[in-house]
């Protein structure tokens, strides 16, 4: 078997969903009657979205969760992806273990893929996803982040800090161990597709923390015109302890608040659907909960964040997000 | 303005066709009524597909032709795109060059960029394309690579082996100076896409001619179960007087018939088309020409190709495609 009979029998699946699957120039697909395609690409670089060392299996999983998290940021059911897959050189064990990751993961989420490519240079993934969402009188269904109201609650799907944690200790940023539960959160993010999809007529606006809380935070509060005001001491994470702890405190802050790699959704919703979130968090297993609120400003301070500490004191001030050119 | 801000402002463009533009999570587009979507994606690794020494704002461009070449080799008209960026530095005038490349090559075709990322690393350019196709009765008129029938012509929609001569040229493989029309046709491929949704009720298979000749002539072979015989001596191309000059011949054979970047289609078409498709050809201003025929063959030699020459040799015998690992 060649290299190319092997990459081609690999990544090379039956898709019964598409009207003509891989194998020609390009594939075609149509969306369910009534519906609209709703679809986003990302790529991962090695050494800057996940370190030399991530098995290779990992890193397909990986691959498919980052996009599928910003389908699910927009309330979309995920359907069809495209690869374009950029090695140094075909090594049969190392694709072979990446195509079982990557295909798992489509498959946990009933994906195709429908096309790609694979071409040599530095090691790269890089994914086109799409997902769908019904159309209403010519509207889509979707989930955007510009719906926040002034009064609204903020939540956040699960807890923040423990990737960009494991993070920055891998990274030899942080002298400390993560834990074996921390590093799962970074290694094996799951994006939140069921509860976007059930949050779509709930949420009045929705973002993924794939970049860190405060800089999602404010990209929603921008859109939306609105600034967002969020309770430290209400944010779900393991990191706890850190915070205070004179040694870790800093890093700790700004792992909860400034690290991402967390894919947790970021959503605001009216007060009174606070019983059916908590009902829907619940039901889905997940850590998610309630921690702050949307504020009416004037339009020169829309984008504004604040994150008050225990102290009453704003975390969120200089915070930025990941800076991929940083 | 920051480097993040100069990269938004360079790549976010209104998008009036799309239900979601760029902006949020994702982008939410629909096909036309009673349309399917045709989808795929190409990434551009500096050194593999493009020399270091490329105008940036003809790799914009470049990005843009070779994802709708495979459009209009399935006779798709282009809509929307996505673009996944890497580089390895912010460079002002570079990605302004770049971005004028790629809107401008968008442009023309209409084609409205609705997402994307970009990201630090080593530079590759990554572009989903998708464009639509009418669907009669579900099924998607589209042209496959499967369709051609024995007794078929095969045609080509313009010269073969100038951007390859000139790539290897460029690359010092051949001891030549290639002409400034040879580095056009290089550096600044035309995707066939007024061709393409020309040839959809017209042609039996199609294919883009990307990486060579004889190995798509082989792809469009195998998929449609038949072999192809192509009269050397009708291949349009400005090589003609090398390939018959000692010093170059190996060369200029090799150029034309196993190297890429030409980005014509090959199609197939019943003889009794041929006067439509030679005005078609003539209306749309391009060197195409009919080189040879579809021959019916026993299932294990579906994929046979012979190139004649004017001696009557088969000149395909051991070309591949370029091998993107080799």
């Amino acid at each position: 078997m060649t290299e190319f009979e092997l990459i081609e029998r690999l990544f090379t699946r039956p898709s019964p969903g598409a009207l003509v699957g891989n194998g020609d120039d390009a594939a075609v697909i149509a969306p369910s009657s009534g519906h609209a395609f709703v679809v986003t690409t990302d790529t991962l670089i090695e050494g800057r979205h996940f370190l030399p060392t991530l098995d290779p299996e990992k890193l397909g999983r990986r691959a498919v969760a980052v996009n599928l998290s910003d389908l699910a940021a927009m309330g979309a059911w995920p359907r069809f992806a495209l690869l374009s897959l950029t090695l140094p050189q075909i090594d049969a064990p190392w694709v072979t273990a990446f195509a079982r990751g990557l295909f798992d993961a489509l498959g946990e989420h009933r994906v195709e893929l429908v096309g790609g490519n694979t071409t040599r240079g530095p090691l790269a993934v890089g994914l086109t996803a799409m997902g769908e969402v019904p159309l209403s009188v010519g509207q889509p269904q979707v989930l955007l982040r510009s719906g926040a109201q002034p009064g609204d609650d903020v939540w956040v799907s699960g807890p923040l800090g423990d990737a960009g944690w494991a993070c920055l200790c891998l990274l030899g940023e942080i002298d400390a161990v993560p834990t074996a539960e921390q590093i799962a959160h970074y290694e094996c993010p799951v994006p939140r597709v069921d509860l976007g999809l059930a949050l779509r007529p709930i949420a009045t606006a929705a973002i993924d923390v794939s970049d860190g809380l405060v800089s999602e935070a404010r990209h929603l509060a921008r859109s939306s015109g609105v600034a967002i005001e969020i309770d430290a001491t209400r944010i779900p994470t393991g990191l706890g302890a850190l915070l205070s702890d004179e040694r870790f405190a800093q890093a700790a802050w700004r792992a909860l608040l400034a690290t991402g790699d967390a894919y947790e959704l970021l959503f605001t919703a009216p007060p009174g659907a606070r019983a059916r979130i908590s009902e829907l968090l619940a039901q889905q297993g997940l850590d998610g909960t309630r921690i702050g609120r949307v504020l009416a400003v004037a339009a020169e301070e829309a984008g504004m964040v604040r994150v008050l500490d225990a102290r009453g004191e704003d975390r969120a001030a200089g915070r930025t997000g990941w800076d991929h050119f940083a």
